[in-house]
């Protein structure tokens, strides 16, 4: 190849006004391995963003890597629209075997196209059609993708603005603790699902994030999703969980919400599925309500069989058995500590997030903001999220080894450190 | 892997009922090269639907395949969100070099979740932001994705029907010659537009197949996509081009309406675009219109490298020079002969289409499928399109070698006689 | 009263911008009885607007305002939500035995809010009710009123531009004759209601006028209307005809489809029913299709039983004989030689409508408007309609003596004469 | 009239199934005066429902009554859309110098069609016109109509049911005191408006009646009001008052916001506004959002003559002083009296409501049906209210003798206690 990467202005001639991440992080990058990627001039990053999520198991896994080579090697699928293929079996049956079967879940699995927002869009499908109803219940904070059905669910208001038309058929409802001073937030959900004047149509579905990626790392307790799901059944709804950013260990566990106590009839998954960053969606739907018809939601891409091979890979390589959640509990309380010494430097700074999905709040956007910049320059990868991009936001990869988990929350915690103590922001 | 491929009733135990190739070409495909596909007892397969023309180059080409496996093997970037990547670069400066220069064409590239839903819905969106306005002109039998933006503008009913929600901000008209005794369609929709009362809002865009390769193989003539062309401009609306399936070289040149005369603002793409099969989405969009802010239209897999690599090699190796297009060319004759023996045999079929992007509509549904099923068990991947299923559709790799070509026209040949024969359907 | 009627500020200070009528009709009118208004000044105008069709029978019919006044004197029920009064079972058995039972018409009447548009929005839910579909088709140049559900099935874009939110439901297709040159428009309809993929959503309802009042006065032939209705009844569709203002005589019937061989299952109501320029709206609904439950279209006025009595004694004195039939019959002669006249003053001019709801199309809105302006100032008060308001409309009184048309005819053509010569506008 | 009124199987016969409160109160009524309704044998009833309050001052009330008369008499204009007559001057004016200059409004009059809903769907259009916004603010339990626009703003779930389509542009909030437990609601509507990813969209608009009727007499206090216009005021929306119900004196004043420290941008009014029960529509609205063009929110009916002057004469009768307002309060005070001898019979029944629109809820629906239907049979005419309909409503002409409001109290709590003591509901 000969592209002279010091010359970047391809990008900004050619590449549209969309882009937003190289904004940040403004290099060249040629190459990743676990959690460091490394730009043009040879320079190593810490990747504590982990393509948001979609690099739980690290950058190019070597035991993902040579299984997909060798995929390729041998003339395996690359696409085969949604036939039958021996990728596809063996990753559906490594499924069955190491995720679904232990934990009880009757579901079925729904490829569907290979992004987030088209998991979700078929989802709020599925429940419209099993339900005959039309409103799906999202709420604030919430993201579940920018095309046109998912984004009438998302909170954000720049992506909603961008729709240029009506978003309609989603009902908001207050997510847990929305209310600081007014408790449970059911309650009022409640009251408007049982009172036949409130103008809440009845619902097809509830779609929520166990924890909130984009929308600031709100993490719902375990009551909270308790009531939900209850109200849920009580009103006839589906429950969706949008596990497209908090699934795949993420959380802990491999679904955000196991040991919760509840059971979702659908779940969205994409990001970390393929294990390697590759395209792939997935929902998994009871088979009582798995009503969609052949190819009634479709998509060109629903079977991509790179994904298959990796992913059966990832599982049975971290989910055998529970050696990977011991190392992301363990890597979990290392990035805690690192983020609460983090939050004493900043008056009313606190924590947010579970599991490895975890940031501190430090009050404002312009100073998240502050922190990660300086964090980038000093070699890590790091980002904010929140409706005023107010939390610094760890996503590092789940295999991160915990020396470069450390080295990681060094740079971020000096950082912060320089910035707080530059602008005299201090804890009195 | 030790999946027995004889026992998939892991298919129907654990995938979703939505699945739908996989009922008409039942069996389990375990590797592909060029227009072949073997199945997993060792059975080849001549593949004349290449992932409803996501695979023009055929499956694992070696060229795109190498520096697929040399890219990973060196731990290239796999994911990494937006960010600049040089191989991110030098797709768009192959692009911009081999593509849009030789073809004067300003356009930017905006890289979209990896789907063509997902890029008609970006293109959608930029069209409403860009004009201000909301309503989207679609024409019958048009078919853009089933996410919701896209479904409607999606003509076909099953799909509609799937969305248990209204369909808004698209208004239908419509396709060329789709009333054969009324003449020209642009005079109706020229009246509609220059009639204040005519209850047609005005458009920020209109958005067309050159070639429907859903609905039929309808093949707008270079005079009305004219008219629309200019009809678009007067009326203040964008032109989108939805170049998903048929754009690749998929008739004959790289973009559908290449020597057509006209200058679409926006070019929607996908299936082929990566050339291996890869999930990509691309919208391009000329600089004026380019008016999505950073992440304005997000998603996480906007940016697949591996997609980039052999998207590179692709143009690289197929669109440097015009053999490639005499290549098409030549083969698009081959099919088009075979075809016409099969419309000899049946009363009032006709061949429909354009390019390597052709059929032969034998007038009913059950007929096309019959053919296609037998057709499949003499070793034939080939599908039905239209309304009514009623057009056998060639969709072969582009590159498929003329014998193979011949081949499989005579399995399809074969099978039409036999069906025919058997059915008793002669042509008087 | 003391209103000083040569002060008119009041009606700039307080009435709101969206007053219309009274911009062009610059005067204040006190009384009014027959054919004629009379301004403050006394004044006396030719009325040939008769308050757009809502004063079919003139202005204080004699008998219509005796037996109003005796209702009132008696302390006769004004209001009484939709209770039983015998005003209105009065007005019923007198509509079932002169109207419906002649004319072999089994229908229901549904009293609606006391406007057209809230007639038409109450047909559109008993269609969607009934048939258990969304989609309205809705025609070209249509005017159903400006009420959220009604306006989406009106074609005119400025009353559509006032929304300001989107206006979905309805399909648009063309009227008959909308395509000069294109022959019958049905078979369009046609096509694409057969057509799986056309992209339109199977119709709860066909909604259309006969004559269109405000889009042109364009006037469908019995042949269309029949094609429509079997159109409709072949696809599960209900057939509404919006009567509002063609119905009450003003086509030369009591309904403007009498004698058409059509029979609609909706007939919306409203303007001239009350007979004396009362606000009453009526739906027509046959009895297989009265499906809305207690009060599921409700509203405060929905029993104006001052117009019960009025409707009641219009009918009884104008349609228990076929006498008022012949008037208007001869009028409507009179006034279109008067318009062929004009029109044979214009190059291109030719007549539009049918019975006593015709005009002139002069080709552009600017000398229609001059005319019209001119006409006032001579004392005839006329108005335009069409897309570009290019159509000089006749919609007298049914009962305007023949020598009142004739002077109001007069002024008109004299109107014309002067513009069209000052104007130099000449037929070569 | 040969109308045999013991016959009224006219009725089932020829009307729809969609009348309502003729099958609670199913008599045939012929004349009414005052607070007293006959039916056609006879009996009289006192009529605490007063058309919904649309007849606050009573039936026929003599002056109204020999105005409209004189106007009939003298070939005063009935309906002339809505050109200058001399009526509406003197009613403008009248308005002007009794109603709005003495409370500082600045506010102009349209006047739409002749519904409440009309007027709503005409103040919805203003504010996004206005504000160049979609998405309108509407609260738990709130009625404004059942027209499509006007509907979307419509808690109940009934009569969002019978639109047969999707209800868009409406967020809905909780209303004062909807949650008892927690507090203020502002709270919540204040966090979401502030929060950028609340998923709530700009408001064009806030819609809320002061006290809702059909929602269970809720009667918003005066800080909550304020709260919510401070807060419509912060985040550019414009506050709608819906007075439909509650204006022209029903809770005390002319307006029901009077006193309230809160300045509508506009405020919709029907019912009563006519005083005499006819048809009239009224949007007042501050001169800055006048932003309606001519004609563009139109309707046949929207200047019922008739109605400008009796609402002239009953503002000159009624409001020109402030003993009408005394008279309220005192009558109010009467009536609460009455309504807590039900409550203290009942457990857990409580008073609802401001003014002279109060009520008592009973806790269940059928127990206030029970009262109702008791009350019909002793000859008082009075219905129920609410989401469960469990509340017994009183809407008592606002004229109503002193001693006519007890003989109806009597009458209701007779009822009650005769229901109450057969099903045995006794409070311990």
């Amino acid at each position: 190849m000969s592209t002279n990467l010091s010359d970047i202005s391809i990008f900004p001639r050619r590449e549209s006004e969309a882009r937003s991440y190289c904004r940040g992080f403004d290099t060249v990058f040629v190459s990743a391995k676990g959690s460091e990627m490394t730009s043009h001039d040879g320079t190593r990053y810490i990747d504590f963003l982990a393509g948001c999520s979609s690099l739980n198991y690290g950058h190019n896994d070597p035991d993902l890597k040579a299984a997909l080579i060798d995929h390729i090697q041998v003339d395996g699928i690359a696409h085969g629209l949604d036939m039958h293929t021996d990728t596809k079996a063996a990753f559906i049956e490594t499924f069955e075997k190491q995720i679904l079967a232990p934990r009880d879940m009757p579901h079925k699995l729904m490829f569907t196209g290979p992004t987030g927002a088209n998991a979700v869009e078929a989802a709020m499908k599925i429940a419209r059609k099993s339900t005959g109803r039309t409103n799906i219940i999202a709420f604030t904070n919430g993201f579940h993708g920018v095309t046109q059905g998912a984004l009438a669910a998302t909170g954000n208001g720049y992506h909603r603005g961008g729709a240029g038309t009506s978003l309609n058929g989603v009902t908001r409802m207050p997510y847990d603790d929305y209310l600081a001073d007014n408790g449970d937030t059911t309650a009022y959900l409640e009251a408007m699902l049982e009172d036949q004047s409130s103008g809440l149509d009845a619902p097809a579905a509830f779609i929520l994030e166990t924890v909130q990626g984009e929308g600031g790392l709100n993490a719902a307790s375990p009551e909270w999703l308790n009531r939900i799901a209850d109200l849920a059944k009580k009103s006839g709804a589906l429950l969706i969980i949008d596990d497209v950013q908090a699934g795949c260990g993420r959380t802990g566990k491999f679904f955000s919400f196991e040991d919760m106590g509840i059971s979702p009839d659908i779940i969205t998954m994409a990001k970390s599925v393929s294990g390697f960053g590759l395209p792939m969606g997935l929902v998994l739907v009871k088979p009582e309500h798995d009503v969609m018809g052949p190819a009634e939601h479709n998509g060109t891409f629903r079977g991509n069989n790179h994904a298959f091979v990796t992913a059966r890979v990832a599982i049975e390589k971290f989910w055998a058995d529970d050696r990977f959640e011991q190392d992301i509990k363990r890597r979990a309380e290392l990035v805690t500590q690192g983020l609460q010494t983090i939050a004493d430097m900043v008056p009313n700074a606190y924590l947010k997030g579970r599991g490895m999905m975890i940031g501190v709040d430090v009050g404002c956007g312009e100073l998240a903001g502050d922190i990660c910049a300086l964090a980038f320059e000093r070699g890590l990868i790091v980002e904010t999220s929140g409706p005023r991009d107010e939390v610094v936001k760890i996503l590092a990869p789940l295999t991160t080894p915990d020396e470069t988990l450390s080295a990681g929350m060094d740079i971020l915690i000096g950082a912060a450190r320089h910035i707080v103590n530059t602008q005299k922001i201090a804890a009195e």
